[in-house]
């Protein structure tokens, strides 16, 4: 399915707005190159997640790590860049858990998941601007602190990881 | 936390996009007034999911029943709405089960999801643009049906209710 046209209204840093002429009507749709998360598990048996200022919520939240995706590059190549600067963490077994769209009304964010097992610690290369809080959670605890997550991929990402566990022992 | 200065640099249909200047940086923001989606649980333990054309995506996708919400409504009056317009049911008792940011990094869109037991059939009210089908799926079977699904607000919000359900009994 393609639209018959579109064209670019606003060009921006971080994403640009398209409009889109299907058949019968437009849609204003967030350009978005796409992202990753990734559910990291140490040899502790422990997720590492991050705490970080998010302005659009105007507080910190808990999330996994994550980062969007460069020109032409692999989501899993991304996905072990963004995780070890983001935590230090490097190394263990890799594996794409699920892709989903985080708001397919409007925006073309396509986000995939990785599974890192045996992830061992590091030194984090955080930017300038990046200010981030490592939080390591036992995997036996994930479930009770769910529900006080507020991001949707975290969200997603981790209740997928434990049924996914669940079901492969 | 708020930003030092906030000015609109697209004003768009669905949304506007803002930069918020912070003390040290700036951010681009998709402006969104939020949403809402909605778990129905029907009399023979049933959820109604919708499929409809995501132009973003670029295909049909599997979701829950969710719509925007609009200026000064309360989340549940949109829900109630929402439910309504887009599958015909009605009724039931209602609560939220949670709310989360979908794109905390770019977009101001937080998500409330509401629980409606024991709601009822009737007619849709679709409008002309909207083309939806409804998919009826047993609570039983939804865990199965998680995998496949490509959404991230539908894939939280039916694991949040499983896990809820299995916690309450």
């Amino acid at each position: 399915m393609k639209p018959d046209e579109s064209h670019t209204v606003y060009g921006g840093k971080l994403f640009d707005v398209t409009i889109e002429r299907w058949s019968d009507h437009e849609r204003e749709i967030v350009e978005h190159p796409g992202a990753v998360a990734i559910v990291a598990v140490d040899r502790g048996d422990r997720v590492t997640l991050v705490r970080q200022l998010r302005e659009p919520a105007r507080k910190e939240l808990l999330e996994l790590p994550a980062g969007t995706l460069e020109e032409g590059e692999e989501p899993l190549a991304t996905a072990r860049r963004e995780l070890a600067e983001e935590t230090g963490l490097t190394g263990g077994s890799w594996r794409e858990l699920a892709a989903f769209w985080t708001t397919p009304g409007f925006c073309r964010e396509r986000m995939h998941v990785f599974v890192a097992d045996g992830v061992e610690p590091g030194e984090a290369r955080l930017e300038a601007d990046e200010d981030i809080e490592l939080v390591r959670v036992a995997v036996a605890d994930l479930r009770a602190h769910v529900r006080e997550l507020e991001d949707a991929k975290t969200i997603a990402g981790l209740l997928l990881y434990l049924e996914d566990r669940a079901r492969t022992g």
